[in-house]
């Protein structure tokens, strides 16, 4: 088994909340711990918008998502919190000493006296259609990009969508694949005018084949190996494509993933929170920034950080009495309710 | 009559709190004028430590708060406030047609659809000595600060107070005044040990005369020139000094002023909100930073930022019908329930 981490506060997302989360417990002597399922700290700001300005982050006239995540990261650093990166938060249990336990993707197994959901919009990750089965496939006949353009050398393989990746992907794999096939559900297609201009040629040309107005409605194979794709218009009109490869290209898409299982109150993809201290329905996990709501909320970054410190000053406020227990046995430090 | 200005929203202080409510109300295009009682924007900041670094305000690991009042009024500034300054906001009146009208204690009247309190702690000022009929002494005879020293050579000064103000005046007055005597309840001085030790010693000399344990009891003069001051004891005994000048130093209190008798629920100084819109009790008039309260309400600048940003939503909504009414009659822009 491996070691399990003792800490105050998990803190569950890096982005801008997050951080400064970290900050404030800081500042209220709790230490943290963070997890966020991409591989950098800074959630969307760093993922989506590191140069992107934003003007409303007050006394920052403008500062882009990157320098922003930069000056967060500076200012939480004294407080020494461990990241786990690259790893989502996934099983919740509540202890017998009244602790939780939280345990990531990656096996990483936290203790701490409180949570701080500050998931944003969710983890990211490729919008999956609603084929049955389809898990089966995937990383074996179905991938949602392309890590290794060779790989695909010599396949018969359908693209679905009708964004920039799906055009762009046609017209690259259309040079070393046996065939393409490009499934759209309209004859519209949301890309560069030049690519879908181009891809028309292709088609002419015999490279590439447009499947329109199809949507995709079933998968055959074995053993993850696919065999067929099956599509089907509005009307029901079914056509079956010979295929062993599907490139779903619909998009990111953010998901609470396994959080929205651990039985707080859920409207959406957002938790439910008192406004004042960030509280959610189950004493001593607290939820901040967007994927926290409450009547009249804002999701602004600047909210999140106010949100941020009602949350955490709550939190010292909720463990205290523990803290305090604990020293009436072990040590001679501090009182029973005496606050720091 | 002076002419009447015509805004959407009055802020009442112009601290950093107030300072981005101008941001945010700017950004759901609401226009602002901003009133404070000093004579330069960024209240305390500005006022009390301008040279102090701050540690919390988001994404800024260090910031003085003279820098914060610089980035904040330069953040403001795209959406032109009107500032007036050294002005204080005594009335409260609402008009007929809905509007609020503000007058300051400079005459000037400003009509507004909606009013932030941003007053801090309000409007800063000398701590006053509860003397019966002071007032009538105040600028003749008895002074708070000193503008100009040269002006009480000669003079019979009596100096009320215990800490670094009353022990640096007694010093410097002691080498021009005719007489200098300081009144204090209690033999410690909570000033610089160097500096009280020169009081000693001054007092050897006859320089100075320490009036120990005493406080102020009255006052006796005509026409506002003072000519005795009477001292007490806890246990009562009583003294008179012929004196005719008195400098109380009693350090700086605050003080919401006229803004208490409008009518708010106030506890204390400070405005019952609530919390995710920052709304008084009275529709139309809002309160945010230090001043508002609410439940497990935390003074801190940042959570005063995110209230500005709630106000500023809030207040967009509560304006909005009347503008769409206006527009019905007088413009084809908008139309009734639009939002921007």
């Amino acid at each position: 088994m491996s070691s399990i981490y003792e800490t105050d506060v998990i803190i569950i997302g890096a982005g801008p909340v997050g951080l400064f989360a970290v900050f404030e417990c800081g500042m209220v002597k709790l230490n943290c711990h963070v997890i966020d399922a991409l591989s950098d700290i800074g959630g969307q700001c760093s993922a989506l918008y590191p140069e992107k300005p934003i003007y409303d982050i007050p006394a920052w006239p403008t500062i882009t998502g990157g320098e922003l995540i930069e000056k967060l990261e500076e200012q939480a650093a004294p407080f020494k919190p461990t990241y786990h990166l690259g790893q989502s938060a996934i099983g919740l249990e509540k202890k017998d000493d009244g602790k939780w336990r939280v345990t990531t993707s990656k096996g990483t197994v936290i203790d701490a006296h409180a949570i701080i959901i500050a998931a944003g919009a969710g983890a990211f990750g490729p919008k999956r259609p609603p084929l049955e089965g389809i898990e089966d496939f995937e990383e074996k006949s179905v991938f949602y990009m392309v890590r290794e353009r060779e790989k695909f050398r010599g396949k018969r393989i359908v693209i679905a969508g009708g964004g920039d990746s799906a055009v762009d992907w046609a017209l690259s794999l259309s040079e070393l694949a046996e065939h393409v096939m490009v499934v759209h559900r309209r004859p519209k297609f949301r890309a560069a005018p030049d690519s879908v201009e181009k891809m028309k040629q292709l088609e002419e040309a015999g490279k590439i084949e447009m499947v329109i107005p199809y949507q995709l409605a079933g998968l055959e194979g074995t053993d993850g190996v696919l065999s067929k794709v099956i599509v089907k218009t509005l009307d029901g009109d079914e056509k079956t494509l010979e295929a062993d490869t599907l490139l779903p290209f619909f998009g990111l898409a953010t998901d609470l993933g396994p959080i929205a299982e651990w039985g707080l109150n859920l409207t959406r993809n957002t938790i439910e929170t008192v406004p004042s201290t960030c509280a959610t329905s189950t004493p001593g996990i607290y939820a901040i920034g967007d994927v926290a709501d409450y009547e009249k909320k804002l999701k602004l970054i600047l909210c999140g950080f106010s949100e941020a410190a009602l949350a955490a000053h709550d939190i010292y406020h909720y463990i205290h009495p523990e803290v305090a227990l604990h020293f009436e046995y072990s040590t001679t430090k501090g009182t029973p309710g005496a606050s720091s």
